[in-house]
């Protein structure tokens, strides 16, 4: 049913220059969404929508996602707290990702683990990549304590 | 040969909380990669990399990708002149996505279509999502004529 919420995608220049919004899902039924902060700009999720989250946060305005290792339809905050009201929503050129820029309730957080966005580590470039590549934490530290909030699972 | 450039995740806390990085590509050997603007904080591009595509990209602190239309390795203006230079890359909890930003080369275009980026059309959220859902562009118009670059095809 999920799957007929929207129309199925037309030509090349239709999907690329047209005015219907026609998401291409992969073969999992999932399209990537991008979640910026609005305020900062920065990116803080990329996430899954299959076409039920998708018309959920057309129509609630709040993120909904597809948990892939939950397995469920996912409305963000329902457990932490942590809702996100989508101030934007753009699609991009094949129409296989969705960028949202969203304000968060609660502490603010978007991770699991408690911080304001999930790319809390900076990879280096420059250097040959592999086993020596040693990440650098940027210093964002968690908002509220996971534990307390979804057990420890 | 790719897919052992990187160690192999080790337990949940390292991936989540550790410096090792442990890419986690999905069962077609990619993994997400987020691309904003340095200068702008705009999401350009959501692209895809495979195992060699991360390590050059490291490496070489330019923009490397797997093209899924393609289906080979893609350096990012190798054809159009708009190269990505990388000036910072992030990985994020479960390392199965990659934030970078980047400034790039020539009419600074990031997209196929010849803009700047990717997320030229808005979606209306608020309303009941479906074939009635109408994109709005956002005005942003092509930096370079497409079929001047890459030809008809």
């Amino acid at each position: 049913m999920t799957t007929t919420i929207f129309a199925a995608p037309g030509s090349h220049a239709e999907v690329e220059e047209g005015t219907a919004l026609t998401p291409r899902f992969g073969a999992d039924g999932l399209i990537a969404a991008v979640v910026t902060d609005f305020d900062t700009g920065d990116v803080v999720m990329l996430a899954w929508m299959n076409a039920e989250a998708l018309a959920k946060t057309i129509e609630t305005g709040e993120g909904w996602y597809w948990s892939r290792s939950r397995k469920e339809l996912w409305h963000k905050g329902a457990t932490s707290g942590h809702a996100q009201t989508v101030r934007e929503m753009r699609v991009d050129c094949d129409q296989d990702a969705i960028w949202i820029k969203v304000q968060t309730a609660g502490t603010g957080a978007n991770c699991h683990t408690g911080r304001k966005g999930c790319f809390y580590r900076n990879v280096p470039v420059g250097q040959a990549a592999g086993t020596e590549t040693r990440l650098a934490f940027t210093g964002d530290e968690p908002l509220f304590d996971p534990k307390a909030v979804y057990g420890d699972a």
